[in-house]
């Protein structure tokens, strides 16, 4: 996605090789226009999938997957990472490992809001390791409902997460793929493709 | 906000006398068509204010703030419950209480992100005892920015946090206000006014 790309070599910031911030867009200031193009590229890559409901997790991929949902015109539940004193139902659980923050957390949601008949698609603003993302295949599989596609922002393809989750055979779309973060610079992969021929 | 009071009619579970519910459109699966509209009167009401940024607080903040920045056309900066190690630039914290959690939250915003001249609306899903909105205020209000107005979702009008923030000058906007909770129903303050004509 162009715009996307653009935005992140204007604004995002490769702190090292491993970890691009970009807090001035999507983690910490939102830009809303850009996310409601975000949500529309979604709808569109996955027009044919036949999906019912989004699935996502607190907190950065709520604004993304609900301009997706806006767009395909289907509801939105995000994953918790803590349990909430208001929320009594039976709950599903997993285990995620975090290596941006080097902890485990629990991500729960609710039974009550996905049947076994919804097409579910999984949206995140990153991959890297897959962890959050397989965290929630794992929740959505509970259900016994099908995860129909995976919507990645930004996928730092130079980490084996999008890879792993497409040899399990899901659909992976990702809007931005980094192929590698040095010197403060950011390289997708299809200026690597461009540079090597 | 007719379509919001009748979605909670319909939805909402009204737990006890303080505790509302709403986990199926806005606090755990969220509707998007409802945010969208939610974000319309947002940028209705405050459109005379001159709003050049809108300031939330993770979680359920995040999707009616985006919605209302992408009708506004303004970014959204979403306070954080935690610190983060890919923020390293100067936060700015304040300590917030939470009567629901029972507990206190260091939350965050980076100061990079609102300058002196910036008026900001400040939006949040509920206002109850008012202290998470307090926070906010404090944080704005440390960057020397303007608070422009406060915008709410969900008021729970029998409980102090509104009328604290009317009180301390600030224009506070709800799109539904709770006079009652009882026996698992929701009285709306203008349902109350005409019970008592």
């Amino acid at each position: 996605m162009k715009l996307l790309e653009e935005r992140i070599k204007a604004d995002g910031n490769a702190l090292n090789e491993n970890v691009l911030k970009v807090d001035s867009f999507l983690n910490h200031q939102i830009d809303p226009q850009l996310m409601n193009e975000i949500g529309k590229e979604f709808a569109s890559l996955f027009a044919n999938e036949g999906i019912t409901k989004i699935v996502t997790i607190e907190t950065s991929g709520i604004a993304p997957a609900v301009m997706a949902g806006l767009h395909m015109n289907v509801p939105v539940i995000f994953a918790k990472k803590s349990k909430s004193l208001t929320l009594f139902e039976a709950m599903l659980t997993t285990r995620v490992y975090s290596f941006t923050k080097q902890e485990s957390n629990d991500i729960s949601i609710s039974k009550k809001y996905i049947s076994e008949d919804d097409r579910i698609l999984i949206i995140d603003d990153f991959i890297a390791n897959g962890e959050a993302a397989l965290g929630l295949v794992n929740l959505v599989e509970m259900t016994n409902a099908k995860v129909a596609g995976i919507g990645i922002v930004i996928e730092k393809s130079f980490q084996p997460g999008a890879q792993k989750l497409k040899d399990l055979g899901f659909r992976v779309e990702s809007l931005a793929r980094i192929a590698k973060l040095s010197n403060g610079e950011v390289t997708f992969v299809n200026e690597k493709v461009e540079e090597l021929v």
